[in-house]
C-alpha cells in the first residue's frame, strides 16, 4: 500500500514497478532515512534503481524482488553510491535477533524519539503463526494508502512520511495479503492523523515467508485478520504517541453518524483543526472549537441534536453547554496524556474511531528547524 | 454577509432575520467582544433579541433596524444586562470624529493587536463619496462568507471570528450593495486565511446612509466596485498581518489552473499545511513541503509540468529542484515580512491569489492560552 499523494517519491514508483514485476517475490526491503528521494527528476529513479540492484546482487536475487524505501528530505539528490557502500556491511551483519530487530527499527527513524515495533501470535491449523510489524513516523503523518497507483482526488490527506513493514511466516498468497491488508489499514494507518499533512512516501509493506509450515486459506480469514489489525492498530497509534510534540493522543468518536465517510470527514476537520488541537495542548475543555470545527466540516447536521462528551462527560447537548457541565472534572481528564472525545450526531447508524494528538510549541521548533 | 458555517451564533440568525424584517434599513450596530454568543440555546436568541430592543429604544429605531455581532468564547451565556446597562453611555458618547472610529475600532477586538481601518475616497456624478471599513480578527480565520443562509457542505471552511463593517455616504439600493459586496468579498475575505478555522460568527456588514447626496445607479458600477475591492483587500490584509503569532505573511499566487476553484483548492490545501506553514517562520526554502501539500490537495496535476518561484526565485521545476535554485537569495527573500509563492500548473487560463501566514510557537501559546 503506498501513498495517494499526486506527488510521489521514485522509490513508491520503483516498489509498485517492483511488485507487478516480482509475481509477489520480495527478498528484500532497503531503506534509508535522512533524504526521501522525491521531486529528484529521473536521476533519483536511476539512483533508486541502482540502488535495489546493487542489493540485489549482493543479497543473490532479482533487481525487481527487492523494494525500497526513503524518508527524509524533498528534492535533494539521492546519494546511491553512498547507500550500494553500505551494502557488503549491511549483509554481514543480518541476523534474527531482537537486537537486529531494534537495530533497523532505530535506522528508519527521522524524527522519531523511539523505536516501533509490535507483535503477536495466532494459531493457524495448529501451528504457532508470528505476526510482526515494525514502523517509524513522527510528523508529515496524516496517510492516506491505497493498494493502486490511484491518486487522491477527492479529500484532504495528510503528510509526513510513514513507513511500516509487517512479517509474518505464514504462507499466504499475495492477493489475500492484499485484502487483509486493505482492511487492516483502513481503521488504524488511514484512521490517523498528527498534523494532516499527507507524504509523498507512505508506504505499508507485508512480507510472508511461509517459514512457520502453516498456510493460509479463507477459513482462517477473520482469526488472522484480527491478528492483523491489532498489529496495525499497535503501531498506528505508537506513531501518534511519539508525534512530534504531542503531549495530548486524542480519540476521536463519531458515532450516529449518515455514513462511515460523513463521519471521518467531521473527525479529519475536527483533527486539523489548530484551535481545537492547542485547546488540548492545554487541557481546556473548549468544546466550542470541536463543534465550530464540525460546522465546517461539510458534513451537515443538526446542532441542536448532537452531544459531545470528553471522557464521560457531557460538555454539550440539546445546541447548549450540557447542564451537567463539569469543567474542573472534564479538565482533569482531558490532563491525562490520552482521552477521547464523542460526538453523537442521531442521524444514522455509521460511526468512525480516529486518532490524533494535540499541537504544541514543540511542533513548531522541530518544524521550523527541521526540513523534511 | 455571514458565515457558512454550519454552526452559527445566535447573532448571526438574529441579523439574519433582522436584515429580512427591515427591508434593508439599518440604523444600529451593536458589537461585543469577550462573549461569541454561539451554542447558548434558547437562553442566547433572547438575550441577543433583549440587546437589540433595547438599544432600538436607545436610539430610538425599531428592534429589526438592529443588527448584532458578538466575538469571543463559545457556549458561555451572554450577560445581557451588562450591555443593556452600557447603552446610555454608549449614546452620550457617540460622536462622528476619527477619535470615535478608533474608540470602536479598539471595542471589538480580541486578539488582535491594532485597530484596523480602511478608507478611500470615489467621484461619483461629481460628488466626493467617502466609503470606509472597520473590522477586527487576528485567529479563527479562515472566512467563508455568503449572503444567504446555505450552510458549508461542499469545501472545508477556516475559523476566526471576522467582524467587518463597511460604511458608505452614498445612496444606494440594498440589492446593488449585496452584488458589489458578494463580488469584493471574494478575493480578499474569503481569499484568506490564518489558521484554517472557520468561525461561527463571521460577519461582513454594509450600511449606506446617502448623506453625501450622491446616488448610485449601474453606470457606476466598475468605479465603485474597484474602491469597495480596495478597502476590502486592505482590511483582509491588515487581518493576515495582524494574525496570531504571525511573523510572516505569504501570497500563494496559483496560475494556469483548469478554474478558479481548482486553484483556490490547493492555495488552501497549501495555506493550511502545517509543515509548510513551519517553514516559513524560519524562511526555510522548503519547496518540498509546498509541492507535497499540493500533491495532496485533490486537484489533479503533473508535477513534470509545475513551476514553483518564491518571490522572483524559481525553486521548481521538470519535476526536481530548479538548476537556477539559489538557496541563498531565496532564504534571504522568504527572511522579509511578506512573500510571494507562485505555483504555475501549465493546464489552463485560471488562477487564485490567497493571503496567508506562518504558524509560530506564538500562535500555539495564545490559542492554548485563550478560549475562543
Amino acid at each position: 500500500m503506498f501513498t495517494r499523494n499526486q506527488v510521489v517519491a521514485a522509490p513508491v514508483v520503483v516498489g509498485r514497478k517492483h511488485l507487478e514485476a516480482n509475481g509477489g517475490s520480495v527478498r528484500v526491503v532497503i531503506v534509508n532515512a535522512g533524504n526521501a528521494n522525491c521531486a529528484t527528476g529521473e536521476a533519483g529513479y536511476s539512483a533508486c534503481t541502482d540502488v535495489c540492484f546493487a542489493a540485489a546482487e549482493t543479497f543473490s536475487c532479482e533487481g525487481p524482488e527487492v523494494i525500497p524505501s526513503s524518508t527524509g528530505i524533498i528534492g535533494v539528490p539521492l546519494p546511491a553510491e553512498k547507500l550500494i557502500a553500505a551494502l557488503p556491511d549491511l549483509k554481514a551483519g543480518l541476523g534474527a535477533t531482537p537486537e537486529h530487530v531494534e537495530l533497523f527499527a532505530r535506522a528508519i527513524m527521522t524524527t522519531d524519539t523511539k523505536p516501533k515495533v509490535a507483535h503477536t501470535q495466532v494459531e493457524v491449523d495448529g501451528k504457532q503463526v508470528s505476526l510482526f510489524g515494525v514502523c517509524k513516523g513522527a510528523g508529515m503523518i496524516h496517510p492516506q494508502l491505497s493498494p493502486s497507483a490511484r491518486p487522491l482526488t477527492a479529500a484532504r490527506a495528510p503528510h509526513a512520511t510513514m513507513l511500516v513493514y509487517l512479517f509474518t511466516d505464514l504462507e499466504i498468497k499475495p492477493l489475500y495479503i492484499e485484502h487483509l491488508l486493505d482492511a487492516a489499514v483502513e481503521p488504524s494507518f488511514n484512521s490517523i492523523s498528527i498534523d494532516g499533512d499527507t507524504s509523498t512516501n507512505d508506504t505499508v509493506l507485508m512480507l510472508a515467508s511461509g517459514a512457520s509450515g502453516a498456510v493460509y486459506s479463507p477459513p482462517h480469514h477473520a482469526h488472522f485478520q484480527a491478528a492483523l489489525n491489532e498489529v496495525c492498530r499497535s503501531l498506528a497509534h505508537q506513531i501518534v504517541d511519539d508525534g512530534e510534540g504531542v503531549t495530548h493522543v486524542v480519540t476521536l468518536q463519531i458515532n450516529r453518524a449518515r455514513s462511515a465517510a460523513e463521519a471521518r470527514q467531521m473527525a479529519k476537520s475536527i483533527a486539523h483543526s489548530p484551535l481545537c488541537k492547542t485547546s488540548w495542548s492545554s487541557a481546556d475543555p473548549n468544546w466550542g472549537r470541536v463543534l465550530a470545527a464540525a460546522g465546517y466540516s461539510g458534513v451537515s447536521f443538526d446542532p441542536a441534536k448532537v452531544k459531545i462528551h470528553i471522557g464521560e462527560h457531557p460538555v454539550f447537548e440539546f445546541g447548549t453547554v450540557s447542564p451537567r457541565f463539569d469543567k474542573a472534572a472534564t479538565h482533569a481528564t482531558m490532563l491525562q496524556r490520552e482521552f477521547t472525545i464523542t460526538l453523537d450526531l442521531d442521524q444514522g447508524d455509521a460511526s468512525c474511531r480516529f486518532l490524533t494528538c494535540d499541537l504544541t510549541a514543540e511542533y513548531v521548533a522541530i518544524n521550523a528547524d527541521y526540513s523534511t
